[in-house]
């Protein structure tokens, strides 16, 4: 594959896990780093995503938890848990994975990433998730 | 006891240290993860601030030492900014501790939680801290 | 439950999920901060781990995202990807999920977590992973 | 040189590199911490930031690695693409630096340095950049 | 003050925290930068620590979460317990200071430091910490 | 190109760049995620550090900047102080790049790195740096 068919392949791969979110994103980038926007198209999706080896559902798993401890990531948080949402994780299974970071990289980044889940599930219209033991 | 009772006994620790800024983060979750919420009052504060080997003043010059290398933690650094002045340290101290961090975390993370700083001392009317040498 | 059965609940959770090396850490803690060892099992695996809104794989793909993410977690990468590979990740699974973070945590934090595995996956005497394209 | 002295050499040199960004940050910590601002000035810029070992452009290099990799430092980082300006890097190669800093700090670190960098470009009336391969 | 005065003000600083621990980390940079060595003394030792604003007891409960938090701090964090001892923490406010952070860094940061408070414990001849609820 | 050139051309830039340092962190994968080897060649330098929009020199600045600012980077550190003396940074232009860290990421990081580089200039038989101002 050249440069633009690595683009196209990654652009099909990008629009089946983050849907028009991660779009925005690399629209945002065409004015100031074009070759940023093609990177995460051609290299993150066309190249990593596109791997066999772990399914879209575990990538996005891993993808929560290294967005969450990574924090000021809530940008890329919004896009990953739409992206969650897509490929087949219930809200209730993204508030618990973002549950069970407080674990390991404490309350505060626990609950920014939970109220940007807040947000993303609002704007979908999604009922309130209710997940008291 | 019980796991209501924990909670109980966490929210009486929580309003004796964050006041209402605390209880308005617990509110916040109730939508998308009433569980994460039940922690922070339970566990956070039922279990761990309610122990007296040290005395809630040290816990938020510890608290603000954490929040602020984290970054990324305003919210947080709100609430526990107010908390501090709650459990008895003055303004000049709390100024002096994001001072401090500069050394270890930085100018950038100093900067930015000594800006929120300025927003609770203005929120809660305390005079300006002059702390010049 | 007290807090003495919730140790025991979260002991079994901690075994079946960690197996030894969980152990060896919270024994590390006996003389030093013993009631941090406690917390790990009643509250990280007892109360947290023990949750059913996500299966015990799901939750080891979350944590090795926020370990790997967070830097510096040698020691509890080298437990929780013994723990992957207790709860049903293959290896090349675990190296794929390493791999990933690549896209979001860089280059570094994914190698150093990646030669934890490399170690991990000797000391079980697993064969070499090949997961070239 | 004494304080007010070291003070004033530090104000120099903060103004040929920051400009006016630098001054409002400065002057937004009056109120609250002048200490921290007086450091910031004396030793940040007339200690570290005077000495001849490394030129502007060089500084300016390393402090867009650092604040892109610790993430939520995007008042900082606006305030250091305008000092890469000041001193002499093209908008060109301040994209690069930061897309650049992807194979290290990952996509997010990345993306959201570039998003400063455009407000940046706009705000400074600089034509789009096109970095494209 | 000149710069030879302000070191040699920084150094007595510095002793009367650190001890020996924090000349053997300058001592380590002689050869490769000591003019961080300098900075160390004079800046963080004579400037920041010699304020009066927080006692020398306060500035290392600020020290320990923030280096906690930071986390890949063991050199400094090992210097730091020693400083929190000869400053007048015990050794169970310390370790109840670092089984704190865990709510807000998470449990691998707070393990990481706590083992190190155990090194130092060791080194210095001190007794067990018993501190279960 | 295809995948194999492409590694063929990232394998001449990594070597021009790291040398024979790269090589072997690409080695140490080859067991675990050979893959991860091949990408670090391929995208990192056959496709990221093979752009002519930002000089060898510059890039290493940046990429000291942002593993300085990681902290738990000291492999990739030896790697790229290595790499930066290969491309032209004398080793007092790296020990100040590694001074002017302590501004923005603190002490403890610029303490950590500085005393990577002491062990890669002894290494190689580089005579002590003396930056004293």
């Amino acid at each position: 594959m050249n440069r633009e068919e690595r683009y196209e392949a990654g652009l099909k791969v990008l629009n089946s896990v983050d849907g028009e979110a991660g779009q925005r994103v690399v629209e945002s980038l065409a004015d100031v780093s074009p070759e940023l926007g093609h990177q995460v198209v051609a290299w993150a999706f066309g190249t990593m995503y596109a791997r066999p080896e772990l399914s879209p559902r575990d990538r996005q798993l891993v993808t929560l938890g290294v967005l969450t401890a990574l924090g000021g990531c809530e940008i890329e948080l919004n896009v990953h848990i739409n992206a969650a949402l897509n490929v087949g994780l219930s809200a209730t299974e993204i508030a618990e994975a973002l549950l069970h970071t407080a674990v390991y990289a404490g309350m505060p980044r626990s609950i920014n990433a939970t109220l940007v889940a807040k947000q993303v599930f609002a704007d979908r219209g999604l009922p309130p998730v209710s997940n008291l033991s």
